[in-house]
């Protein structure tokens, strides 16, 4: 199957992803990772919950940490353009024959929940509670000086039925991989708000979540995050990087929070707003499409993910295996 | 006036500004200059016509430098979503009385060439010829690597009139100046493709050019910019920077190629696309908005910018004058 | 009188700069500036003293804070190869008709204090109490990031006098403005350690303090503290900068304390250890010397300075004027 | 055997490393690695060598690339402090029993040439012919913007050995590792000029060339290097990096020539010039101590480098692995 051609019109508008609840076991734990760490900042917290915000945004969450037994992704998040879309949006899933309901959630105007139909958990809102910018008190800047979320990528059982469906959604493939041989989709990078990706798929046993990741001012913020985590105690949650990526010509680490969410750091892609973009496309046997220059990715990064609440995983359709050099 | 609130269902879709046509009076300095300087690709050229474009750019062009008697702007050039939208935006003008003309472009499809109420020349096209991606050609970054066109900024004798007029083709404020007595706008910064503008009014005599300006990777390639230039023939081309801006929060240098025409070096301003941001306001006395550190602009960078051809200059309606740090 | 050439066997062997002691009127305040501002390192302090490392330094103290009614610099330190060359130092100044004393200071070994024929203060020790290595605790790096203290800078009421004194002690010029009609030295930059200076003269009213310079990693270093300090309060204390130095090379920023001790943030300046190294000679009427680009220095940087304790202020033999660009 | 303490007072005085000849088999095509792509200057060339020098260096040469049928390294090249030195020096390899000669080289003055007891060909001189500057000639850097010649690092079968021997020449350990069980040293790094090492000595099969080193701005030109690396031909060339040192602290990168030698860019190491710095031992079991953070050295990292022209290999006596990382 080919990839489809941009949907130009589609039935509801999303204007970017926007954020992501994480089941943590650990709530301290994880806040020395994201706050003291990576310089996240919390913008409410209790026992239960913590929020987080980067730098330059000024909506209220784009990460709540969640106090849980098990570790997990409970949904992805994404902002609706109007709040008409929100109803558009509950039709679209409906007509499809998936489940919706209408949810409360802190700080967030009303909220429909749904999923995709390879089980990913998506939650819409058109309002959240804007907080007043920060992006210029400098002082306030620490670790990696995340500047604000930037994508999901997820590991799903069938890549090309993922990118038909959130093509659908208005998501436009930016760049992909295609097995060779089959014609077949091995993973795709789609987005709506005008870089790489808003999220992207990658073939394997899903749907689980692989990363979110945070958009970063430049390369040398990776590198001091790098110096501080080899020299704070967290050296083995280094998992890859730093590189550049022939896919989105981005600058990138990967880390593991403490419960092994992997995050990464993400600098230096390109702008894609063109409806008439071509996608790149690269073959799955071209190693420089994951790193065009870096050590290879180890085998964890190719095969662990949180799983999404709820959701069940599936094999993949597609068998053929990445190539992971030695 | 106030800020007019975001218009979020214009007439016709404005995907992001796309290029301009510069008169230059001697092509072969021009070229040194934004070719061998600042590090810009050439996609075509001849006798009279150069065309550039930026490294991540696939557009054919984002700057064409047209040999002439006298240095001056043509036009400003839009790039609508999908070719309806032309047809719209040819009613759009024409129902303001706005002349239309649709106009031969190279390597364009068809073209709408109109002007604002305050004068500026304006292009439109949904096709231009796409090239092949170069941004991964490393060897042949050279200058500040210019990565894309990212704005213009011009002055016009009435910023309420044009951010109105703008705002009606669905440009939205992000941030802009007042004048705290008349409560007019003295400046505005509106965008279309996400970030801090596609296009800026500042009060003054006009319609003129006041900038145009390429996105780059870090304050690192300014500096590097700065450096080649100050060693190579061009030290009294660098009229203002390098600073940060209050307003944008963008990293900055002014440079002025061989005919005077201000070119703008810029990175490091944020995302913009949530449709209820809320616009920053920043006084007019307050000299952090322009520089939130660095030397002050000086007189030029006030008064000085670029005639469009075939536009009437008018005096601003709003004589308040700037605050020019001493 | 043209440039001495270098004095390969000086009479005893200074290795470095080493430490400053500045007379402070609010030591909480002063705290504030180079501890929570710059990112320099306690290493001790009580009611009337604070000491300071930079990030690389092993050594106890670059910078002694003293609380004190007048601001003012009470002498410049500097570390002599072994104990012997203390003895040979006290010898050197003793033959000159010099005044010297053994002093007690705190982390150090026997002192000598002394002053130089233009009245600067000076100590030799050659032995200070060492601490462990922080250049690896990342999580402690902060504001820009100091490694280390890197040159002192002094008015002088004669250079050339200056120059053959210190010349005498075994540094060596790397790089000078001469005044092209009187021939004499307007200001020059000597070195021991290595690079371009440890010890730069300029003409001026003095002896005085011009300033003292801290190394940074990076010239984004120094743009980060520029963003600190323009939205943290200390605005008015930026001064000059940033820019690069077309003597030296360096990218530069200058800032005040609060006492209005002038500090330079320095980085990229080159290796000069040859002994045959020849310096650099730039014509007083070359603005580039100053600044290779960035704006000129306002009258601020040409007239002021912190007088040393003790030390009687002399109008400069030579009246001739820096051209300062307009 | 411990480290010994430092030669204060060694017999002749050596200012810092300064170049090396190396046979390469296919002079185009080294030319287009350390020219084009590096960025190192020709100072002069014909059909059988080629002499560069990096931005800041004034010396005539740092490498001299010298056609030949097997790669291989011809000697390591040394600056002493004035004439007398070269007596000094031959007086003291003589008394070793160590062969000297008198040679002529290209642009330098009198030139003796020896070698160590562990056989590697040294060759010292005071002179050498002195260019312009050009570290403010902007427009010529390029590639990795190499700012002079940092060090050279060599394997040897005897790591106690060589460094007894160059810490008679007045060579100061600044790091060194140490096998834990047989108290040997299994490498160090050891300085004339005043940062982490002029020469470092890594115990295996020797003497052989490990690599030379280039001091780069920062770490963003390696980046810049990787990018042009890896998409204009040479990413096989890239072996190990980019990461950052325990030992030494800094930012590296390896590649090697097309002949197979290895060459280190390398920046932000730190200053060393007091005579009492303590050394810094790290454990041969600290994985940290090569990588503080990225990805482990490849094996040919470890095993491979380059021949002395008429030197005999020997077996390293410590038989100890290196930890290699999986």
């Amino acid at each position: 199957m080919p990839v489809p051609p941009s949907n130009l019109y589609p039935a509801f508008n999303i204007v970017r992803l926007s954020h992501i609840e994480l089941i943590v076991t650990d709530l301290a734990r994880s806040r020395a990772f994201y706050v003291d760490t990576l310089g996240m900042q919390v913008t409410d917290e209790n026992d239960e919950e913590i929020f987080l915000r980067a730098m330059e945004e000024r909506g209220h969450h784009c990460v709540i940490l969640k106090q849980g037994d098990e570790p997990a992704a409970n949904f992805l998040g994404f902002k609706v353009y109007a709040d008409e879309d929100l109803d558009r949006a509950a039709e679209f899933f409906s007509e499809k024959g998936l489940a919706t309901e209408w949810v409360q959630r802190a700080y967030q105007g009303r909220t429909l929940r749904t999923h995709c139909p390879q089980g990913i958990p998506l939650e819409f809102y058109a309002k959240m509670d804007r907080l007043e910018p920060i992006h210029q008190k400098y002082e306030r800047y620490s670790g990696v000086k995340p500047l604000r979320i930037d994508h999901f990528n997820c590991f799903t059982p069938n890549v090309d039925e993922s990118v038909a469906f959130y093509n659908e959604m208005g998501f436009r493939v930016t760049e992909y991989t295609e097995d060779e041989i089959s014609k077949k989709l091995w993973a795709a990078w789609m987005h709506r708000k005008g870089n790489i990706h808003d999220m992207a798929f990658t073939n394997g046993v899903g749907p689980r979540l692989h990363h979110l990741a945070f958009w970063v001012p430049t390369p040398l913020n990776i590198i001091d995050l790098l110096d501080i985590m080899s020299t704070s105690g967290y050296l083995a949650n280094i998992e890859r990087g730093p590189g550049r990526h022939g896919i989105s010509n981005a600058f990138f680490l990967y880390v593991r929070d403490p419960d092994g969410h992997r995050v990464e750091l993400y600098c230096s892609d390109y702008q894609t707003v063109d409806p008439d973009l071509e996608p790149i496309k690269w073959d799955l046997t071209d190693p420089q499409r994951q790193t065009l220059w870096g050590a290879p990715a180890p085998r964890s990064w190719f095969e662990q993910g949180s799983t999404f609440v709820g959701s069940e995983l599936r094999e993949p359709d597609l068998k053929a295996q990445p190539i992971i050099a030695p």
